[in-house]
């Protein structure tokens, strides 16, 4: 595939509705200016939006303003000089947190005297924004120029999410920000925080320091301190991206019982303890304290109205070792199915978070065992190959649904496997109109078996992208050849921002990645 | 796979004899200097040495250093304070470039009052600083610490390389350097610059400086000036690191053609060109004096003793199109093999390196075509699959063969592939001892496709680390679990050095990248 010029230039993910004349006007770093439109609901007090501006004049004229301003030059008749954005609602959210209800839309109109974004909220003046800062090019002379344009644009989908797991390694929080970062340039607006697992517990818990200083891989260098994720979360918020921290238990919960003790399952070798852990241990009632606790903790520090719970792949051998477990599943009755137990655990842990006033998304098993769940919960699809069953399953259930399932960009090949995670149609389930509304969106997981900060960034973009788009566009925005030629401007422009995503296949940049 | 200690810490590659003793020695940034040996014939005015010094010193006290002098602080008794290195040969080859036939070897001996690496050449002692800063360790309160260790090393295989394609991506000569600082690191010795091919012509010839004005992705941002190659190559000698470039033809030529007219065959589509080109045209005379000019300016331009000429992945559809190509063929009595005309070709191009003193590197095919060779001329074997057949055939034929078939780092998978790599062993074809001793050694290739400057370094590193064990330790050194722990020692420490080396599995490095 060559690069060719799509019409849409290097837009990404592409607007539900574009028009582009093409009258083009000159912008200048000197004269150019974003500016609060009179009208607007949010003022010069919104934090969020002035530093926004800030952030896209930046991305515009970055390194030309670093050639100093020019106080003799005068704008030109064909100069755009002023961008207003207007905050159409009495309440912009400026102070709020996205949620999943949140208003993304905008319009976007690009003209003389001036161009305009209108948007209800924040949110959707965020997107604008970057929509705008797309639809920037360099002429041949190397001036920046913009066509005139007229956009309207919403997602199809609310919840558009990335996975990033900081237990099998661990991340630093400026590697974290800078993907956040780039969430925001394809107006991805979900960050789960898969914080801890198995392997390590970097999540620094105010109430149970333990976790962290027995669990994490250092108690210093490798944790995330509440300050750590107070930052995170904030320097989400100014982009319009939720923070969705999972606390995955029964299972994955090895790094938990190093500075728990008690709380995991001990499994026994014959009739002894063989001194190693299973799962939490489901029969104490000093677990459910703990997680009484832990969870009141995670909900003051998490402002998510969602909390994900995990719930997945638990492994019952250890169970089935422990011969009070044996007891406690012959007194409840459950025989030797011990999905009852694990339903059994689960049940109570929901009980515990829905008292935290949160709502909880949970990995497909839970949906599957049976286990009782809230009408809001949101069920997390991931088991690939016949995931359309699945979908049609929970959905016919009548729960939010999300889809990840196709979407695990830890698994690589040689070949451009974006195509795939683009031609999936998350709505290609059986099922009623009803159902497909329960489709909240997806989320593309970046499991952390073999990454870290040396290569997450450029093995998430602009793969990742490419779910971006499938979640943002209309259903009908699937022309692979078109797709190609817009994502390979929009990685280059990545690049440009100082993101080094990788390239689909042989190119080249105007400005090459330099570290 | 858990990392433990390795009774031999993070080697890597494993040196041939390591003897390492329980006594331990601290180290301090303060007092601790390396200096020339009286008795070596290689002084202050050796650059490459005093390069090398500083350059490990940088590596092993870095960071302390930069805490400050300690003017008040004494050595302390069991200090080691001084590596004295001794270059025994009468001629250091302190300014001589590397090459095949090279001593690379050495002795270290870590010792009190003082350590001593002895080498016959610079080659060696710049191994052996880089053995001798492995072997540096911090113990519990982060004091540089080195047991008493006694170490006589060589190198298996003389011809230790990486292949880097400049043509499907451009990378900035800094990307380009960081890989040669990491090579050394590495032992490799061969940088085997794959810069011209189909995509682009980034090599700025100064006899036809046309065919990266046409030819590259961009004439100024994506070029490798006389003073770019230059760089390259110096940066490269002072690592001991050899620079062999690859100007493959006649096929992969396409980038040729734009700056060069009359260079390529002209495809025919019926009886009329269709406008697209093909291989080198092998039947006009201007061709071969194109190519005596280029080659005598790469012959000057390009120190090492080889130059690979390519000559793989012909495509005889273009050549079979064009009726001029056919007559030749019949005047020729060629008959409709093509393969005998792409000898025709490459032997006349033998001879015109020939001539400029240069010996070759050809792929497989030069030789399965049955192309008249020089009895030096090395035969690089790429074809996967049977590749041991090839290996006995060519051997058995006599040629110095370099083996890379099993060490295609473009193609990835989901999985620990460096494994893979380890467990080659290159002389187990069938052959003589005779035949064996042929083998001068082998590549790790990273073709272009997929990468470029945003994730070449951490898709290389440590993956290309396996091949370079491969063929510096002995045969027998293969125990996979002792290859994991050192080499995770080792990534952690390329890490360290600044150089993004991706994670074998889930790991934590004492400090990650931060870029």
């Amino acid at each position: 595939m060559v690069t060719e010029a799509s019409k849409f230039g290097s837009l990404w993910p592409l607007p539900q509705k574009v028009q582009i004349s093409e009258v083009s006007f000159k912008l200048t770093g000197y004269s150019f200016r974003i500016v609060d439109a009179k009208q607007s609901s949010a003022g010069p007090s919104c934090t969020l939006l002035q530093d926004a501006y800030r952030r896209y004049y930046e991305y515009m004229f970055g390194s030309a303003k670093r050639s100093g301003k020019n106080k003799n030059r005068r704008s030109g008749a064909s100069d755009l000089t002023e961008l207003q954005v207007w905050i159409t609602s009495t309440d912009s959210d400026c102070d709020a947190y996205p949620n999943v209800k949140s208003d993304e839309s905008y319009e976007l109109t690009v003209d003389q005297p001036f161009a305009v974004l209108k948007a209800p909220k924040v949110w959707g003046a965020l997107h604008g924004l970057e929509t705008f800062s797309q639809l920037i090019f360099e002429d041949d002379y190397g001036a920046k120029s913009i066509n005139a344009t007229s956009i309207s644009d919403f997602p199809r989908f609310p919840h558009r999410g990335i996975l990033l797991d900081t237990s099998r390694h661990f991340l630093p929080v400026k590697v974290i920000l800078a993907n956040l970062e780039t969430m925001a340039m394809n107006k991805i607006n979900v960050f789960h925080w898969h914080i801890v697992d198995d392997p390590s517990f970097p999540y620094m818990s105010k109430t149970f320091p333990q976790l962290s200083q027995q669990g994490a891989f250092h108690p210093y260098s490798h944790v995330y301190t509440p300050s750590d994720v107070k930052m995170v979360i904030e320097f989400a918020r100014l982009r319009g991206i939720r923070v969705i921290p999972e606390f995955d238990t029964p299972g994955h919960t090895q790094s938990w019982g190093k500075g728990q003790a008690g709380l995991l399952t001990p499994c026994y070798s014959g009739s002894r303890p063989s001194g190693s852990f299973g799962p939490v241990n489901p029969i104490l009632n000093t677990t459910y304290t703990f997680m009484t606790q832990f969870f009141k903790e995670i909900s003051a520090v998490f402002p998510d109205g969602y909390v994900h719970l995990g719930g997945d792949e638990v492994d019952f051998s250890c169970w089935r070792s422990n011969p009070d477990i044996t007891k406690f599943m012959d007194q409840q009755g459950f025989g030797r199915d011990y999905s009852k137990l694990e339903s059994f655990y689960i049940q109570r842990l929901l009980d515990i978070v829905t008292a935290t006033k949160k709502g909880y998304m949970i990995w497909q098993e839970v949906f599957d065992n049976g286990v009782k769940l809230k009408p809001d919960t949101v069920v997390h699809v991931w088991i690939g190959g016949r995931y359309n069953d699945e979908m049609s399953k929970v959905t016919t259930a009548g729960y939010p649904t999300l889809l990840s399932a196709p979407w695990y960009l830890d698994y690589i090949s040689y070949r451009q496997d974006w195509q795939n995670y683009y031609k999936v149609e998350p709505l290609s389930f059986n099922g009623t109109d009803a159902q497909k509304k329960l489709v909240i969106g997806g989320e593309a997981c970046l499991w952390g078996e073999y990454v870290d900060s040396t290569n997450i960034t450029p093995r998430l973009w602009p793969r990742a992208s490419a779910v971006a788009e499938r979640l943002w566009s209309s259903k009908d925005v699937r022309d692979i050849n078109d797709a190609y030629n817009r994502l390979s401007g929009h990685r280059c422009r990545m690049v440009e921002r100082g993101i080094p995503a990788e390239p689909l296949f042989v190119s080249f940049c105007p400005r090459e990645y330099r570290g």
